[in-house]
């Protein structure tokens, strides 16, 4: 790509987030070694808008250049533009190899998407050496200001979820009431009594019982269900009320 | 100020609403006529962001700029970033008298404020030669996109006031059932019955009956009411259950 059709004043950023059943993580990119005396650093993945790009355009561009990821609902959630946000010392050596204007302010818009794990396998390529899911709780130190905006991401994700129940793309297409719970709690960021959780998301006709069970589990194996899509969308719709467990 | 300090790629634009216990209104600005054959266009208060200021700043310098108003709670909700959304022909006249580069492409961040009508007078300045409120359904043909901006504001502020109760500061203190009553029915866009209504807002605990009526109305006067801080705070708490009436 030529960088001439690269605005240097504007970029996007994407926090990914992905959900194994057991945690909730999101996708890094780690950058491509610039010298052996500097350590990579990880950000999320991201780069600048093309002049003649609409910024949704640029946000699936950018994640499928980095990380091959394609086909994903991107949903833009914030604007970051503190004057200094790319100007750290930390960030400088990096921003040198690859920005022809290193040097100019850059306004990032943040968006957010939500992916069934199993179904995506991300591969680096561009400027990412290396591409790999994080634990929400054990993100390390990252360029730029990208751990407040992967922060803000997940505030946005808890909202979104509380007043909407935007996050259960998060699941696989079939899965048991344990799996569901364990969502709730680590969106959330609280646990539920199971019993209680069970009465009341079954009370609200969402999900769908399977005659199916789980396959190869140690433990005795659980029923499965699937969400009732058009249920689930009365509740969720922006305009219907928002309904809360 | 000087025209070299600002960015010329980056722009904020401001949907100010205002409820006059009737309507909902936004805030638009007229611009300054540049030749008699050009009839002036009505416009969203915004401009272009100094290199060194950070967005939240520039969207209270450039209201208070553009309309005196200062002390406003300003917050973010979306970017627009559309390659061709200030290059309308429409548009092209009133840009090159004013900016340094009118063929940039600009992206905006959109901020949208809630201001208590009464306690305000907007008054023009800068390039602003008027400034004005406007009835949300009789919203003129405006300047750029900002017809598009001012429509997901409203959206904005439904959804929040569906999920949040982001809104109330619409009211004056002291206001009337009726009022609030018509304040749900105007950002809703739906009717409700008067009694229902009366029963579960009463129900929710988040209003305190004062000893005061109305003065000065024709009518016989009704009671006055001002929230009750606490609760409405447990309420409308990011973090807390959304609550739907």
């Amino acid at each position: 790509m030529n960088s001439k059709n690269l605005n240097p004043n504007v970029s996007v950023d994407c926090v990914v987030f992905g959900f194994d059943n057991e945690k909730l993580n999101i996708l890094l990119i780690e950058q491509k070694p610039i010298n052996p005396s500097i350590k990579p650093q990880s950000a999320l993945p991201g780069d600048l808008v093309l002049e003649e790009e609409s910024l949704d355009d640029a946000a699936c561009r950018v994640l499928h250049e980095l990380t091959g990821l394609t086909g994903i609902y991107l949903r833009q959630f914030k604007t970051f533009g503190d004057p200094n946000r790319v100007r750290d010392v930390k960030d400088l050596a990096w921003l040198q190899t690859y920005r022809e204007y290193p040097q100019a302010r850059v306004i990032t818009i943040a968006y957010y998407a939500l992916v069934k794990m199993n179904d995506f396998s991300p591969e680096a390529s561009s400027f990412a050496d290396r591409v790999y899911w994080c634990d929400i709780h054990n993100i390390p130190p990252l360029a730029f200001d990208h751990n407040l905006i992967a922060a803000e991401g997940l505030l946005t994700l808890r909202r979104e979820f509380e007043a909407h129940r935007i996050g259960f793309e998060l699941l696989p297409k079939k899965f048991t009431l344990s799996h569901l719970q364990r969502l709730y709690e680590i969106i959330l960021d609280r646990k539920f009594d199971k019993r209680n959780f069970r009465k009341k998301i079954l009370r609200e006709n969402i999900l769908t019982p399977l005659m199916e069970k789980q396959q190869g589990v140690y433990h005795k194996p659980a029923r499965l269900y699937q969400f009732n899509l058009e249920e689930l969308q009365e509740h969720t719709a922006f305009n219907g009320n928002p309904i809360a467990i």
